[in-house]
């Protein structure tokens, strides 16, 4: 049985990996799985067939055999556990890798994804500036917590695992806003997880997506 | 080894349950597991001797031996994996319910937890009433979502779970706000989980704690 996941038809990032099935693609290829990718409209992620698949009307999905599954780290959690290479075999270093995923996805990525959102919608707001420099003051709370604790290390626990790869992801988004750029052993954690093939073939898979789209 | 978790000296919620110790509590509650609480005040959290435990400085902690962990979701993971009861024993019902775990925190709870926020630090702010607006939306559109797949179950996925236990305690959040209550089927299903007796300990203990430090 094939796997399939759902990417965007065409991303709103314009291929540059940000949309969350990147996340997916990189611990399948961390782990040598093959899939398949069905495109979905923006319009298609709200109609009912799809909202069987994701509740919420978003992507990435995961569909193996009878099994359906959606959230990203749901989705990658599942991999890692199924195949050597995302998740420690020691129990306790196994523990710890999971709550570096769910620090990535509920204590790092919400003020960063919300700065995002707020550069996009919230331009033109008079206020603008000032609420800014209140998400980016939260946003180096957090980078600050986590470059400290990396220190010097390659990877936040012993060996890379799945919660490196979906923290490298969240501060992927913070790359170029001058925030993590600020800590620079945060920015070379992030190059060294970009440097992995297996990032690097994921990458390159959701890329050629949205270039096929954009008619390149 | 007894069990250690971390809690606020003071809880900012005033001991309605809103910390996120209450999460770990009510899990363990479930799976009948005693444990200690080691009381942190604002200042301890963010010294050496805490941060070893949890690098953002948070509340709660878990410590078993030699085993020490942060993040609530991580946490409820690890006590869901080692007992019966908060996790099914069938393969695919299980990677179901770690997927709701995962949305709660990350799907469900950013905007919740943004607009709780919101409310106290940006009251007097320009933006205040647009960007409360904007968050309602923005919560709606997952409530709308989460009820829409509820309908009228008990529970998302089957029988009770580590999931139902996250979100319940994330939409205890919108409660009171005029938004949870536009949910009927949410609203009766935050009041299931409240209704569990393994709940109302767990609430009972972390009231207690707020009442012994006012002093009444």
């Amino acid at each position: 049985m094939t796997i399939t996941i759902t990417a965007f038809e065409r991303s709103p990032d314009r291929g540059r990996g940000l949309a969350r099935d990147m996340r997916v693609r990189w611990a399948l290829e961390e782990v040598g799985e093959p899939y398949e990718v069905r495109l979905v409209s923006f319009k298609a992620m709200k109609e009912p067939a799809h909202l069987t698949l994701h509740p919420f009307g978003q992507i990435p999905t995961y569909e193996d055999g009878d099994l359906a599954l959606f959230e990203s780290g749901a989705i990658v959690f599942h991999i890692a556990e199924r195949h050597a290479g995302l998740l420690p075999a020691d129990a306790n270093a196994r523990a710890r890798a999971v709550a570096w995923m769910f620090a990535a996805l509920n204590t790092v990525e919400p003020s960063i994804f919300e700065r995002s959102l707020a550069t996009i919608l919230e331009r033109d707001e008079p206020w603008y500036e000032q609420r800014l420099r209140r998400l980016e003051d939260s946003i180096r709370k957090r980078l600050g917590g986590l470059s400290a604790r990396l220190g010097d290390a390659d990877w936040l626990d012993g060996a890379f695992s799945a919660g490196d790869l979906l923290m490298v992801t969240v501060l992927r988004r913070a790359q170029g806003a001058g925030l993590l750029e600020d800590y620079p052993n945060l920015a070379a954690y992030v190059a060294r997880g970009e440097a992995r093939p297996a990032y690097k073939r994921a990458f390159a898979a959701q890329l050629a997506v949205f270039t096929a789209a954009s008619g390149d």
